[in-house]
Formats: structure tokens, C-alpha cells, sequence
């Protein structure tokens, strides 16, 4: 049974009109801020708008119908298409990237992982800034759709674990996913909104606040200034980035129950206090790092390290610090906490929480076998048993994860990267989160100065880690089309 | 149930007692060559001796009733304190090493490791050169016991597919062990033999042909000369090296097998095939690349190729060229090259090739299930299933591993290492390899100017790596001891 195409084509025609509802709101901003793009973002808003309505009326007529194969191929087409249409405004002789590029800056948009090809940031026209933002925020709307409803469906690298109850018969599930988009999209424009209010509070600028506050909530990381947020210089602007940045990478789903008149063991997911405590412990290790080698005072120490902790394993990759200036400790304690990733269904990237807190029960578990091999006990995630196909399912995510990873990085080094350059960008693209832990990628370079080739390679490995490497291998095994 | 002392005291005893023979043999030698360390290595000889002596007293009359928690703790026991025998003969002042730096000689030697703290080699006296190889070839042995005995039955990180067939009854255990170790033994000592020989017959001396033999069929790489193999200058000595490399990266339990009449399926293993399948991809690569960027003949870049992914893949560690001075490319290659291993039951380190079949095995069966949930076939090694617990225990062996190698990459960074360095030494260590892919440890340097902390941690991690992390870890855990 081959998947059927045109309920991606459907799809995509709808996610495009969005693109070019977005773009055509550019055009206003740029005839707003006269910065002179308003005649490029009307074009573009035109073609996308075009491209979007030819994919809805040649589909017209059918009844939606998306079943699980179709979502597979859906997914992984929108987000290799999509961006081809949002990169389209960065192809101007004013901003000056070539299409590869143009390519680059959208993936790392709609990925929300916030690798850049531009600098010059403070200079350039508000109106692509403004898009640069905007990509993020609607980028973070498809990947908590994308991890709450159909990474799970696929079972994906454990991910069966956070199903909906009903997401198994598929009459009755539409009415039911509906409601739940309706809540998870409008407690992600609360946030937004609370999140822009307090940077304005707090000093940005309602330029800047908007733009920051669409990239925080979304775990994307791209600012409008050179700097990020060194640029504020305002402890209270970063602990608000903190707090949101955190808001974003919790499980959106969990939002829903934390209201609800459950026991709290039910409210609030094992995967929240392992994600906040990996938050804790390792702010507390830099911020003593900070103190002790770099003399910093304890308040700005607890400031600077708290945010780098929070950037990286939310993989925002917002910097308030050089931290590549801060020692070889910590370059390599940034560096393998890309690794680490927030909670499932949120806009993180990376390998995520729940799949450590997985992966160390099991091995406790296993441990505990070997010398009681008699004595069985379940292994439970909160309220659910994890059984052993789903430990060998997270098992299987990490090698996944780990290999693409190496893959990446063996390639780069072939493309002429330096050792340590490959493996830094090599994660800051899979695991989504932007900058490096190199001068040339850290957070005070940018990715402009790598070869093509490297452009080239790494928006598809930012989507790859996006898709969670399964949803993208599945294409290519010959059983898909059976 | 504590597990009781006396019998890893006595089987410390009788481990010591091999020791102090060869600690004695050295004398010989020493006398032979007229090195001038004759008197010294019978001194450690008696003193080695006597500690065997008064292990074994003091447990005198009891039967020998090894159960399997007494066997996890002798195990990590005598690969702490036997070091400790065996790093006497360095602590000379006209060898020059401090207790700290004879420690980690005697590790990494008895380990198979091969990271070395001393240079000068070639001028060393003949006596301490032959005492470092015959470290490594004693060491082999007891990682092959570890292999096949021990690390099977405490079902670490799946290596229960391995079990003996009867190992489970404890009562008719021993005489089929002994029978399985006589034959074992004898397949590694004729195995030195006939890499002595052909050695020889290219044209090593005899000294050191016996050194290498001893060497090369533990994979632990330790050198008579500085320069490693590239001292001999010899594409058949190299080859040798690669074919004996090979030959004790099998997994030993299979040559008994190999010659059995059974249908070919069941003789060979499916790693050996995967294992045979990386090194000749990898060499292909290598070849490939040390042919376009270095200009290098056909016939070099083959030799040269396949002898560094040999040495590296099977944690020998030999070179025979500085694949350092290739580039980017080859260093990204070789790094990432050395946390793979050769096969279960043989002298290697590293996460070990059956493990990656079985994790990819593992990961295609995952993929085909998301579109047929409902078929099932279970996962087979060769003539075994593999079920689902033992699939979770290979990925938390990976996740050990990993977590093992990443938190001493942290502590190396902190201790002041530059993170390439720190990267690369913890995975020397921890998968068993010897040297590293920057300079200062790479096929050209050693470890000798790194800080006095490090070369005590390293020690340590080479013992965990040794003992697959899980056997060091279950000491650690309560339960052991209920």
C-alpha cells in the first residue's frame, strides 16, 4: 500500500497559505518601518500564496482522510518544502545571501534551532528580522504538533509512552486532537504574550521584545542583535529569558494536566523534576567554575551560568557570555550538554529528558537483575509501565541519535572542518540548538564563513534531528511502501 | 549475603603466584642481557611472591567454592591490586618513573590498554621491555577468562547471549570451565607461537618478535621502540601484525567452535561477519583518502590504512604511521573509530561489534514495526533469539559506556586539559586503545606531560572499561551486599 500523496499535498497547501499569511504581514511591517522591503515581501507572499493555492484546489473536493503512512511522508516533505518558500525573502541583493543560504537561515528558523548565517544583525531591515522571529514562533507551532501527535502515533524512539489514550482508534481521534491543539496552541500564545510583556517590562524595546519573545517560547534562539542578549546587559531580562525558555521546553501536554484534579503524581511527569534538576546541578557546577577560575562575583556567576545551562539544554542557544572564552571545562561541559535536550513534546531538540530518566532505570533495573534475577518488578514513568520493548525502543533512539551524529561529524571533517569544529557543529545542528563551542560557531561567530558545501549538508541534518531521525529513516525502508 | 573474602584472597594468591614467576623469568632474562636489573626483578619477585604466599596460607584447607558475587568482587579487586605487583619492577631509579606513573604503566599493560608514560624505549633496559609485553599477554589472558566466564553470567550489557550452555547449574560447572579454559589457553598460546614465527621469519629480531607476539595476539600494543611499527619499515611484518590483531579480536569461544561439525551458520558468528564487514569499509575509506589528499601509492595506502583501522578497531593501538599528520579527516575517523571494539570473548575493548549488530538489528526491526505493529518475528543472533530484555541491556550497556566516557571527559577538562585532548584520552582510556588522535597522545607522543592527576584517573578508567562499566558499577549498588 503506497501513501497516498495528495493528503500531502493538501497539508502543505494549507501550511503555505499560512507562510504566505505571514509573509504578507511582513510586507506591512516593512511599509511600517519603511525599510524597503515591502514590495520583496509582498512578492514572495504572492508565489507562496500561488504555490499554496495550486496545492489545495488540484486536492479539492476529497474529504480529509490523513492516515499514519501519509503523516509519515506529510511530515518529512513539509519540513524539506516549507523552508524553500520561507527562505525566499532572504534571496535579495539587500540581504545578500546566496539561495544555499537563504535555504540555511530558513531550516535553522523553522527548526527553531537558530544557527546563523547572517551578522550584521543590529543593521538589517526590521521587517527581516521580524521573519527571522516569526519563522521560529511557527516553526515551534509544527514541532509541538509534530511531538505530540504524530512522533507518537509512530512510536518513535519510545515516544508510544506519551500517546494520547485514544489516539489507537482512529474514528474518534480528530474531535479529540482538536481540542487538544486548540488548548496546547493557545497556552503557547499566552506564553508568548506573558513572555513579551515582561522583556518589555523589564527594558527591551517593543521591537525587541516581540522578537525575542517569539524565539524564547519557542526554544529557537535567533535575537536581532550580534550580541543575543549580551546586547541587554539586565539580569532581569535574562532570568526572564530563563524562565521561558524553561516554560518552552516542558511537556506541553503536561500544561493541560497540571490544572486538572489529579494527585500530584499524576500532574506533573517524572521527566519535569529530572529536567529541572539536570537544570540545577549543572548551573551549579558552572556557576563554581565561574567563581572559582574566572573570579566572577557569585550574583552575576549565578546569572551567566544559569543561562548558558538553560540555552544549551533547552537548545534555544541564546548567549548572555563568550562561554567558549570561559576554559576548556566549560567548552566541554556546553558541549556534551547539547546532548542533553528538554522534556518530550516540547520545541527542544537533542535527545531529550524522559529517555535519560528511561535509560537510568533501566540500568539500575538491570543492575539490580543481575544479582535478583528472580525478582521482577515493573519499570514505571510516572503512572505507566514501561515495558522492555519500549526501554529497547529508547535504546534504539539513542544509537540512532548517536550514529547520525558521528555520521555528520565524519563528513564534515571530510569537508575540511577541524576535528573539534565538525563534532561542535555536527550536534549544534542534530540536536537543534544553534551555536558551537568553537570561536568560529560559538556564540560570538556565526556559520557564514563555512564552506558551501557545509550549508549545504547541515539544514538537512538540523531537520533529521527535528524529525527524530526515525520519522526521516522510515522513508527509506522498502516495508514503507508495502 | 556479603560476599565472602577468602576466596578472592585466595584466587588473588594464585594470580600473584603467576606474577611472581614471571617477575622471576625477568630476573633470568635480566642475568641474560646483563641489563643490570637482575637483582631488582628477583627482589619484586620475592616480595610478589611472598604476598601470593600469605594469600594462599591463610586460606589453606578450605574447598575452593567461587560463587558468582564472590566472582564480581575478586574480579574488580584483582584488577586494582595486581597492578599494583606489577608496576614494582618500574619504580627503579634508572628506569625513572614515579609510584603514580608505574601504577598506570602496569594498568594499561595489564588492561591491554597500551598507553605508555615512558619514551626512550629502544635504549630501555631489555628486561623492562619484555616485562611491559609479557604484562599485556598475562592481562589478555585474564580478560579472556573475564570475557568468557565471568562478564557472561552476570549478564553485562547482553553478553548473556554468550553464556556457556550449562553455565547456569553450578554444580557441573567446573569441569566443563576447565575444559573450555585449557583449550582456550591453548588456542592463544599457539596463536603466539605462530605470530613469533612469522615475525621472525620477516625479519624482527628474536627479542623483538617475542615482544610483539606477546603484544599483538593481546592487542595491547605496547612497542619496543618509539616509533611503534613504523621502526621496522616492513609491509610483511605488517601485515603479520594486522592478521594476528585480527586473530585476537575473534571471539575465542568461536575457533572452538569453527572447527565442530556443524552447518556454517552456527560455526561462524554473525559478529565475526560484521566485524570482518567494519574493518574492511573502514580500510576502504581510509585508502580512499590517504590515496586523494595524501598522494599516497596504492599499495602504501592499503597497508598503511588497513593497519591503523586494525589497530585502532581492535583497541590494539599499534602505528605505523602518525594518522595524526593526515588531516582532519583521518583523526575525525580514527576517533570516532575507536569507541567500536572487536568481538565479545576476545582481548578487545570498546562497546564491541555484536553490540552494534544487535543495536541495528534492534533499530530495523523497530522501523518495520511502526508500519506492521502486528508482525511479529523475533530478532535473531545466528541460532539465538534475542528478546527484548536482552536488547534494553545492550542499549544501557551503550548508555554506561557513553556516560562513563563523557563524565571523564568532564573531569579531564577540569583537571586542565583542552577538550579535543580530554575527548580524546577518555575514549583511549575507557575503550582500551592506548594512544589518541592529538598529538601530544597521539601514535607520536605520550602520556607522560600530561598533569600527575590525570595519570591517576586514567588508571581507573581503563580498569571500568575493562570490567564493561556494570561489573565495577553492581559494587556500588546496595543491593550487592543483601
Amino acid at each position: 500500500m503506497l501513501p497516498k500523496i495528495w493528503p500531502t499535498v493538501l497539508t502543505l497547501g494549507w501550511i503555505l497559505a499560512a507562510i504566505a499569511v505571514a509573509q504578507a504581514l511582513m510586507a506591512l511591517v516593512a511599509l511600517g518601518f519603511n525599510d524597503g522591503l515591502a514590495g520583496d515581501f509582498a512578492t514572495v507572499a504572492t508565489i507562496t500564496g500561488a504555490v499554496a493555492g495550486a496545492c489545495v484546489l488540484t486536492t479539492k473536493g476529497r474529504a480529509f482522510d490523513l492516515r499514519f503512512r501519509d503523516a509519515a511522508l506529510l511530515t518529512v516533505v513539509a519540513w524539506v518544502v516549507v523552508p524553500v518558500f520561507a527562505a525566499l525573502p532572504f534571496v535579495d541583493e539587500r540581504i545578500g545571501l546566496s539561495p544555499v543560504e537563504a535555504y540555511f537561515e530558513a531550516v535553522s528558523g523553522l527548526t527553531t534551532t537558530g544557527a546563523t548565517v547572517m551578522s550584521g544583525l543590529d543593521a538589517l531591515p526590521r521587517s527581516i528580522l521580524l521573519w527571522r522571529s516569526t519563522m521560529q514562533w511557527i516553526g515551534g507551532v509544527g514541532i509541538i504538533g509534530l511531538a505530540i501527535v504524530i512522533l507518537p502515533f509512530l512510536r518513535i524512539g519510545g515516544l508510544a509512552l506519551f500517546r494520547l489514550e485514544s489516539s489507537d482508534s482512529s474514528d474518534k481521534t480528530m474531535p479529540r486532537l482538536r481540542s487538544v491543539a486548540v488548548t496546547v496552541v493557545s497556552i503557547y500564545v499566552a506564553m508568548t504574550v506573558a513572555c513579551f510583556i515582561a522583556y518589555w517590562s523589564f527594558g527591551m524595546t517593543v521591537f525587541d521584545a516581540l522578537n525575542h519573545a517569539f524565539t524564547t517560547v519557542c526554544t529557537g534562539g535567533y535575537s536581532t542583535h550580534d550580541m543575543s542578549f549580551a546586547a541587554f546587559d539586565s539580569a532581569a531580562i535574562e532570568w526572564t529569558a530563563i524562565v521561558f525558555m524553561i516554560g518552552g521546553a516542558l511537556p506541553f501536554l503536561a500544561y493541560i494536566r497540571l490544572f486538572r484534579p489529579l494527585p500530584l503524581r499524576q500532574r506533573v511527569e517524572p521527566q519535569v523534576y529530572t529536567f529541572l534538576a539536570i537544570l540545577i546541578v549543572l548551573s551549579s557546577v558552572l556557576v563554581a567554575w565561574a567563581m572559582l577560575s574566572g573570579g566572577m562575583p557569585l550574583s552575576q556567576a549565578v546569572t551567566k551560568a544559569a543561562f548558558t545551562v538553560v540555552a544549551i539544554v533547552t537548545t534555544t542557544g541564546y548567549a548572555s557570555s563568550d562561554y567558549v572564552a570561559w576554559g576548556s571545562f566549560a567548552a566541554m561541559l556546553v558541549f556534551l550538554m547539547s546532548f542533553l535536550g528538554g522534556c518530550s513534546g516540547s520545541t527542544t531538540g537533542g535527545i531529550k529528558t524522559f529517555r535519560f530518566h528511561i535509560l537510568f532505570a533501566v540500568a539500575l533495573q538491570h543492575v539490580r537483575r543481575i544479582f535478583h534475577p528472580h525478582v521482577i518488578s515493573p519499570l514505571r514513568y510516572g503512572d505507566r509501565v514501561v515495558d522492555d520493548e519500549q526501554a529497547a525502543s529508547v535504546g534504539t533512539f539513542l544509537f540512532l541519535f548517536l550514529a547520525s551524529f558521528a555520521a555528520l561529524a565524519i563528513v564534515l571533517s571530510l569537508l575540511g572542518l577541524d576535528v573539534d569544529l565538525a563534532l561542535s557543529a555536527a550536534i549544534a545542528a542534530v540536536g537543534n540548538i544553534g551555536p558551537g563551542v568553537v570561536p568560529e560557531i560559538g556564540p560570538s561567530g556565526t556559520y557564514q564563513d563555512l564552506p558551501e558545501s557545509v550549508k549545504i549538508l547541515l539544514p538537512l541534518a538540523m531537520i533529521m534531528g527535528r524529525l527524530e531521525i526515525m520519522s526521516l529513516l522510515i522513508l527509506f525502508m522498502p516495508s514503507f511502501y508495502r
